[in-house]
Parts: structure tokens; sequence; C-alpha cells
């Protein structure tokens, strides 16, 4: 290439620690600022809210690799930062050589964005205590693939803009809404106004997922729980029905982001 | 407790320090030991196969919470360290209290051992280069949960004793046999032999998975393949239907686990 690249090469610039820095929380809310690691997620920003995408660090051979993501910046005017290998370990170790900074007012929030998203919709997914960033971005993922039209997730949840969320979810954060800062209650009077029928999956429920064709036509909402204690009872009260996958074997239960994905494909099969 | 006990408290002596060895693969085969760690996966060891833990690592707040592992160990005479918390975690800082030493024989590997579970099974998954031991272990577990007969892992899978794979599985791997150190090759003559229709899961494949009711009703044996790459073209070729979940929305595809949670789901369903 002919151009002459200015490269930042010391991890220990004020520049680099502030990047860095995005990882933790209270740093993402004082600068609203969050990142996406990874091609995958990346790739997806620039494509789906490329005015979202504030600044792209990458390594040289990073851009060399992804040649795509490197034009697709390009077109967007987003502001390319080239950095070292060093300086891109002391960012992340888990971006392959690709970091963008977002807008953190692209995340959409709050009660009229949910009333939003929620016109016309026959699919969503409420996550309620949810803590695994893992499971959460997974979530996002595969409600993305079962063609859901929002997640939510409640407050008390694991941050979405937390980096493991965003890697976990591959990019489909920016393909669906995903609204957060709203509480239960709120959420589920919005579903009720929004005439869902609100099913929670519980794996000690009689009811199962599979004798409820006709319900998983309408238009639903999943409620999922915690990790580790499920849903509590005040918020299965919630429900209009309490559904359980069947156990064939002898697994106790199934992982709640596994759970997510039998459920969210039998419905959308049945709605399709 | 009037016994008086003694609890090891030197995390450097070298009895930990063994213990703690067993999270390298090569000490594991040297020793023909592996761990179990957590209250979940020690649980199911000591019920499903007692005879398999050599000895029990506890705190004793571990012992105290988990009344029932301990009865159980108890009853089953298996060998009780109570350690210090500084030495649980010495050897793992992910037990909550609890680690099994297990004997490495107990894990089924090679052909007899396959061709003896594949005898009148009507669901199977095999496994091939599946590398990250989360997806390794959440697959042994949705495959318990929807009743498989037998998990395959072919030889190039992460190892099935690597820790974090017996986390995932939450202590599935004891409910069904989890055949290991088989080519691929000869699994699929086996799968042959036992008359099983081999399914491989393929995003890109045309044939929908909600489209093939009436083959999920058969005996199937589901072929998964490596996070990053899928199947490669000389795995597609062993199958008798390469198989798409459908994506009803914008993402490019499914993580490996949940994508057989759905493909293992839908069989169990045809099946019962």
């Amino acid at each position: 290439m002919s151009e002459r690249r200015n490269i930042l090469t010391d991890p220990q610039s004020s520049r680099v620690k502030r990047v860095a820095g995005l990882f933790r929380r209270s740093s993402r809310n004082r600068h609203g600022r969050y990142l996406a690691e990874g091609p995958q997620a990346v790739r997806e920003a620039i494509k789906c809210v490329p005015e979202q995408v504030l600044d792209l660090y990458l390594t040289e051979a990073a851009g060399q690799r992804q040649q795509d993501i490197l034009q697709s910046a390009q077109q967007a005017n987003i502001y390319l930062h080239w950095v070292s290998q060093a300086v891109m370990d002391a960012i992340s170790t888990d971006a392959q050589g690709l970091v963008a900074v977002m807008d953190l007012a692209g995340i959409r929030a709050g009660a009229d964005a949910l009333a939003q998203v929620l016109k016309g919709a026959t699919q969503v997914v409420v996550m309620s205590e949810t803590q695994d960033p893992g499971n959460a971005g997974t979530i996002i993922r595969v409600a993305d693939a079962a063609g859901a039209d929002a997640v939510i997730m409640a407050r008390g949840c694991v941050e979405l803009t937390s980096p493991k969320v965003i890697r976990a979810s591959a990019g489909s954060l920016y393909h669906l809404p995903v609204i957060t800062g709203l509480a239960l209650d709120d959420i589920i009077a919005a579903l009720r106004d929004a005439q869902l029928n609100i099913l929670a999956a519980d794996g000690a429920a009689h009811l199962s997922l599979f004798a409820i064709e006709d319900m998983l036509a309408t238009p639903v909402a999943w409620l999922l729980g915690n990790e580790a204690r499920g849903l509590s009872r005040s918020e299965l009260n919630h429900a209009d029905a309490v559904v359980a996958i069947p156990i064939y074997g002898k697994a106790e239960s199934l992982n709640v982001a596994t759970a997510a994905a039998v459920c969210l494909y039998a419905t959308a099969r049945a709605q399709h």
C-alpha cells in the first residue's frame, strides 16, 4: 500500500488505556462508549449500525485478513486507528486484531423503545436475572436465528455491553432490537398491552413444550430466568403458562441458553 | 461433630500438587486419573459410578452445605480428604469446595465399547473436531436430556476429561455412555453396521430440519463439526442427509451446542 500509516505503538499511552478501560462497566457509563471485539461483532456493527461505530482499532495483520471489514469501514468513514500487536494485546487478548469503540447511546432502553418494538411482534424473549455473559449473548444469537422480534434484558441481568455478552452474541445484537434498563414489572405490563401470551420456561413445570402447539402459534413472549435459581414464584406468577422442555434422559435440567434454543425454535416452527 | 478430622492445610504438599496437576492432560494420562469438580459432577459421579470415584477432597463448609453428597460418599466407602480452603483453592478455584479424583479407566473407549452401545440405539451424537470444552460438555448434557443413547467424541475432539468439559456436562457424562478414542472413519463404519441413518448438521444445507420428520423417527446418528469450520467435505460425504436448522432472522449461524439442542430435541420429539 502506498499510503503511509501512523501506527500506535505505545501500550502505555493514555489513549490505549482509555480504550482498554472500557472493559469496566464504570468506565463505559462515564464515557458513553463500549467495545465490540473480533471480526464477527465488528463486521455486523459496521454493516448494521455504522453510525454507532466511533473508532476502529486494528492491527495491520487483521486489516490484511479482513479486507471486507476494512473496506466497509472506509466507505462508512469510520476513523481507523492502526495499532501494533502489543497495543492490541493491551486492549484485548480476544479480538483477533479488531476492536470497535461503540456509542453507548445506540443501546435501546426504556418504555418507549419497548412499546415500539412490541408493535406487531409475534415472538420476543425476556431475560430476568440472567447473569452469565456467555448465556446472555448466546440467547441473543439464538433469538436472532429463530426470527424473534426483540430481546428484552430486565434490570438485574448482566450488562448487555459487557464484552463477553457482545462476543457471544456474534453480532446478533445489531440484527434485532435488544432493550435494556426496565424493571420486570414494567416489561410485563408492556407485554400485556401488546397482547402477547407470556410463557415462562421452568424445568419443574407439568406442561410440556410439545403439548402447546396452538399457543406457540399465537404471539408469545418467552420469560427466561436465572442460571442457578430459575424463575422465582413471583416471576412465574406473571406467566400465562409455565412450560417445561421434557427431559427424556437423566439430566436434571438444561442450561438456560440451550433451553432458550429449544423453546424459541419450537415457537418459530409453529409460527412459520 | 464428635469425630476428629485430619485436615490437609498445606497447599504446597506433594499430595495437593499431584491432585492439582490433573488439570494437565499429560498428568491425567500418566496417573490414570482425572478430576470432577463441583457439587453437580461429584454428586452424579458418586450416584452413578461410585466405583470410579477414587478420592473425594472437600472443605468443611462444602461438607456442611452438601450433606447429601457427604452421606452418599460415606455409604459408598469413598476415601474422604478434608482440606482447608487454601488447599481447595490450590486444587481448583471453580469447585465450590468439592473435587473428586476419578479413575480414567472408567472412560469408555474403543470399537468394542462402541459396538455395544449402538445395539438398539435410536439416537446417538457424534462430535468431530469439537474443540471448545464448554460446547463439548453442553452437548453431552443436552444429549442426556434429549434421551440420546450415547455420545461419541471422535479422535481430534477436545479431551472428555478436560475439567471444563466435565463441568459443562453437569454430571451427564455419568448418565449415558460417552465413547472416545476412535477415528471418525471407524465410527462411521460402526454406525452403518448398526443401521443408523447418519444426519450431518450443516448451516449451508438446503434440506431443513423441519422437513424430515419421517427420517427423524428412524434410528439416527447426528454428526456435529468444528465450531469455526463446521464439517469438512469428506465428513459431509459420510452422511445420509445433510440438514440445516432454518435461520429466520439475520444470524449467520448457530453455536454448535445450540444447534445440537435444536436437532436432538427435534429428533426426540419425532421419536417419542
